[in-house]
């Protein structure tokens, strides 16, 4: 059943905060800090509060110093009190995935081979967000390596269900008020799956937006950091304070990056008209899930319009081979020196990226951008893509995190690809992908803003 | 015995040729042509003759329309009576190998698979020497799609003897005066080697420096297009010519291009010294080679340094995995569609190629800019790094063209490499090979054209 979720929608920025500072959400907050109704020292003060409260079922964290969040808080509170420049995040915590380097933190990656590990830097979005002014929460829980092994963290929205992976602490940590803002990472559907299964907003921007550098190595053709929040507005605030041209990153984009939190805000010139795609897995979503679509796109009437797209099956296959093969490139590395910190899981999927041939890997590389084409021309006639961001509400148990094929093919093709947490069943949450044409996030953040305040009845 | 090759150290720049205007250098045929000493119809009929000449024996050619080359010549000629502007090539005729796409001949890479292939446009390079005032004389042979099976061009040096591959035509074309300049390519040694084995120089630039659009792609990762000349100063002129940013492809540099032809008809700011490196394959190389180089090493002197460098051999492997790898996914699309088109010997290769795993393919690329480095702070020491350019002079008959394994090391690090023909054994001529940092191939150009004239006794 379609669920109108209102928050995307929210449009007075209150600076006088009446709620919990725990429940603000990230835009809220940076203005009420700027604007002296509220001290960073608070704001993460009600965020440890809120992590004391729940972290004990939702083991959401990795690494959490308190007296180190606190410090980072109260010198951007410092910073404020005299008067000098604020950045766009200023003094709000951000939860960092444990795959990505923290020159202050540990970096473990939920793998023994890291135990103990300490990055001499903070990778480069990282240092992005402490130069917007961010306060640097702690260490979001992974799966094993950014793979498929779980780590010990529960969905929030219902503690017997997978957050999903790799991004579970991220995903978690926001979808229940830990943090208002969180990095992932997604080499398949990382970043997408867990939003989906915990509720929230999540953007796997542009391949090549948001710097890599200093980010564990998965697979260099598709790696993709993403970005998590409670409103699209939030989303595009911490991508506007992450993403920034690297030239150490060789897939950087040096063009220049429009202000996505101003585009989002702004108003669509006509109504969107989405293009909802199955997509090739369609088969193999939940019913739950098949009803809840039927309803939304009843719902959107005249507003979507059904499109096959039969060349995202060979994008599906693409992903599944370049991943398995630049997976068993990296990481083959660490099972060759140390099989014994590698679980049998992902031992077993890198014995089989082994096997992959140079060839097929060579032709799967080189089918992207003339497989994107076909994805480009018909954003050229439709607002976005609509497709699931998953095969159904989060499965019960933790032992899995479910399966990333509704999110490969448009992480293999470089699209942006946005969360919108809209439809649940039986009490869970079970998302919608809204994905649009590559560079093109602000307009693919206007029109996932626009669906949410729709079905909200606000448009 | 060290030769002293004076050629790359003439000076006097006549704009009145005395001799056959096949003798010509590109540099002197475009300056009397500038200065209406001479009319292209003119070069390009002596060129003809001399080709009418030597091409029964020699078969340096694929496609060569000489009613079409005098008409291009007439054109130009007409173009200069007019007063109009001259480009730097204006009137003066280059040689095309067979597997670099011309808009006006047949482009068939000495397969069956590309019989009376006619393409649509020139390539990248073609269009640019054009729009310098270039004459295409035509198409010169290659071996079957620049790989190893060999074409009928013969060595005009002796006719027993192999050109080289896989431009085997246009390195014989401008060893025998049928034309000053031709374009090549090199994905492991198709360069350098038959320049060495033709007695003639040549330049593989920098990667990325002329555009690939529009050439038969084998490696996407090692193809670079090479330049044939008589001389240095020539050498320069027509990579000035060819080489122009191009956005169609992916690993074109984007930065300015110095003109080469100012940097190398300067003095070097010092005499340059040379880091001699035997490279991993010094064992193979032939005892004329080795005796020759012996009597080159001590005539330099304290000009030359002899260096280890034992990184190069895993240089040398990754080369041969790339190139493997990455022509069975490219050729291996013809031999599954017509297997009866592809030579026995190059199906070999190609199945030997389709056994590569992606993982080693991925860390051999990978592996490039690493090894690099140690290239790149030698050239802070060394002027130059000094090796032969293949091993030995050529092999006898034209069932082989030889061994590129002098080169393939070169052509994966992406650097210019230099034939400069300056030894002989026994009447055939033995190539010394220099190689220069990444984007610095004018300083590549000035240090070779020292290294002739100081041979000669000049400098």
């Amino acid at each position: 059943m379609a669920k109108a979720s209102a928050k995307g929608g929210s449009r007075g920025k209150s600076a006088a905060p009446a709620k919990n500072p725990a429940d603000l959400t990230a835009y809220e907050a940076a203005a009420a800090i700027a604007s002296r109704n509220l001290t960073s020292e608070e704001l993460v003060t009600a965020c440890i509060a809120r992590i004391d409260q729940l972290e004990p079922e939702v083991k959401a964290w990795a690494f959490l110093d308190r007296d180190h969040a606190l410090a980072q808080a109260r010198a951007a509170d410092d910073w404020a009190r005299e008067g000098k420049g604020l950045g766009i995040l200023h003094g709000v915590p951000v939860g960092i995935k444990d795959v990505i380097d923290t020159g202050d933190m540990p970096t473990e990656a939920n793998s023994a081979l890291f135990k103990d590990y300490r990055p001499r830097a903070d990778a480069s979005c990282v240092a992005s967000l402490r130069a917007a002014g961010a306060v640097i929460m702690g260490k979001t829980v992974t799966t094993e390596l950014a793979s498929s092994t779980p780590g010990a963290t529960r969905n929030p929205r219902n503690l017997a269900h997978t957050p999903g992976g790799s991004s579970s602490g991220s995903a978690a940590a926001v979808a229940c008020g830990m943090v208002p803002l969180a990095l992932g990472t997604q080499t398949a559907g990382s970043v997408i799956r867990p939003a989906s299964f915990c509720g929230v907003y999540a953007l796997k921007p542009t391949f090549g937006l948001v710097s890599r550098r200093g980010v564990l190595l998965q697979s260099h053709t598709l790696d993709t950091i993403g970005l998590y929040a409670r409103c699209i507005e939030d989303l595009a605030l911490v991508t506007d304070a992450a993403a920034a041209y690297d030239s150490q990153d060789p897939v950087s984009i040096s063009a220049a990056r429009p202000r996505l939190s101003e585009i989002a805000a702004s108003e669509p010139p006509l109504p969107p008209v989405f293009a909802f795609i199955r997509t090739p897995a369609w088969e193999q979503t939940s019913s739950v899930l098949r009803e809840a679509y039927t309803e939304l796109i009843a719902e959107l009437g005249g507003r979507v319009v059904e499109i096959d797209l039969p060349t995202l099956a060979q994008a599906t296959e693409c992903q599944r081979i370049v991943q398995s093969a630049e997976n068993a490139a990296y990481y083959g590395l660490f099972r060759e020196k140390k099989p014994e910190l590698v679980s049998d899981g992902l031992t077993e999927r890198l014995k089989s990226g082994a096997r992959i041939a140079a060839q097929d890997y060579i032709r799967a590389v080189n089918m992207r951008d003339m497989l994107y084409t076909a994805v480009e021309d018909l954003l050229t006639h439709y607002s976005a893509i609509l497709a699931p961001s998953s095969l159904g509400p989060p499965p019960k148990g933790i032992s899995n995190t479910g399966d990333p094929i509704m999110n490969g093919l448009w992480t293999y093709l470089g699209v942006p690809a946005i969360n919108v947490p809209l439809l649940e069943a039986d009490g869970l949450p079970i998302g919608v992908q809204l994905i649009g044409a590559r560079r093109d996030d602000g307009r693919l953040l206007r029109n996932a803003r626009w669906l949410a305040r729709h079905l909200a009845g606000e448009v």
